[in-house]
């Protein structure tokens, strides 16, 4: 590191009003100078979404405690695109942290997550990164018992000087946290179910009603370690392949 | 299998009228019962985006070939969970087959692919599934090479008889194939620009526009066989965890 400040950047997909994206961005103004560029409105299940079609806004929202708020009118992902573009013009910051989001993004909750894609997509460009995420959907979620925790996990990145961090890291909302555990993901999914409306002019309408489904027994994962009390640490990567099966098919003579 | 057909579903995220998803019902048909639930009009860039704060429609758009075409307010993945609760009545259908997709979504472009999610949420409930993807992103591309090659993989799919298949095939934009090649995603990232322009009351706005940087000099990846002239073909899995990273980080004491 040079003695200039370490330039960071704070995102989420709860949106810049969101309680959430405060405290990390405190937090993260410890370590260095504080960006935060987050979506105008919550963009809760948005994935790794990306503008395409549309244009995009950018607003100076604001500066408080001397990090400078910025509100984007697309998805996380183009968030960090926009921040890297236009308020560095052009150069990587030194880190990425998402969050704090407001609800789960253990197991599965990370595909549809927009908090762990805005940590994926700084990644991807060659940031170290870290979604940040409590088991709590509320607006008044208590997020006072992750905070020291968090700070731990930022100073680690940090400390660790490494560029290829991409980290999901979630907290169960407990009042007492018995530590961190890095562990691998837990293999659940969503199991929604539709549930049919009818509107004024007669016409049908759904709305998609969330069942989490986990047939993962191990005791080795997130969802365990949560349920058990503690932060869960881990580390992502954006290499989808399935090389166990890649292999097989490649023996399989099928093709 | 029983004597009933075999059902299958068939999505992407250029919408009910891109040309490819009638290619890919159509080849679909020579297996089995055919039904489409695809988004009423392009989703390019929505990746796993679902739909949670407003209500989805469907329609039943008409039927071609035997083939019964429904219509969908949401995304691809969105796509999937209303077809399995509402068209199929909470069955899962017997293979989901997705695409074929205008334009590339081999190596990274998979992330932000709703093709590749549609495939993915299909896999996340335990169906097998193919996602297609020609390199061409013209309305008018040519289909015509990939489709015996596109049935090949549709023929080893249903003849394994396995429920774990969860594959991204993309296909080169070339006349004439080699063949196809089971292979890795490729280590590369979209670096987009941010075109500034100024609208009539002159505030500013971005246009995202992305640079494909590719600096994964391997020989045996997607983007490698694609420029080759063959059909790739990338089993995926939904297990984001960096087990090397996981286990260093475990072992590190930083924790």
């Amino acid at each position: 590191m040079t003695s200039e400040k370490m330039k960071i950047l704070v995102v989420n997909d709860d949106g810049i009003f969101a309680p959430g994206i405060k405290h990390l961005a405190k937090l993260a103004a410890k370590f260095g100078e504080v960006v935060v560029v987050a979506p105008d409105s919550p963009r809760s299940g948005q994935s790794h979404a990306v503008t395409l079609i549309q244009p995009l806004r950018l607003h100076e929202a604001g500066e408080e405690d001397g990090i400078r708020y910025f509100s984007c009118s697309g998805t996380p992902a183009d968030c960090v695109k926009l921040a890297i573009k236009v308020v560095y013009e052009g150069r990587l910051p030194d880190y990425v942290f998402s969050g704090i989001n407001h609800g789960s993004n253990a197991s599965s909750n990370a595909v549809y997550s927009g908090t762990v894609a805005g940590m994926m997509e700084a990644a991807l460009a060659g940031v170290p990164a870290v979604a940040f995420s409590l088991t709590d959907h509320s607006w008044k979620a208590d997020f006072a018992p992750f905070l020291p925790y968090a700070e731990k996990i930022m100073a680690a990145c940090v400390k660790s000087g490494r560029k290829d961090i991409c980290w999901n890291v979630n907290c169960p909302d407990v009042p007492v946290l018995k530590g961190i555990k890095v562990c691998r993901q837990a293999k659940a999914y969503w199991d929604e179910d539709a549930v049919e409306r009818v509107d004024p002019a007669r016409r049908k309408y759904y709305w998609l009603m969330g069942d989490f489904v986990n047939k993962d027994d191990g005791k080795d994962h997130d969802l365990h370690y949560l349920a058990e009390g503690y932060v869960t640490l881990t580390p992502f990567h954006f290499d989808w392949t399935d090389y166990a099966a890649m292999k097989e098919w490649q023996e399989s003579g099928a093709f």
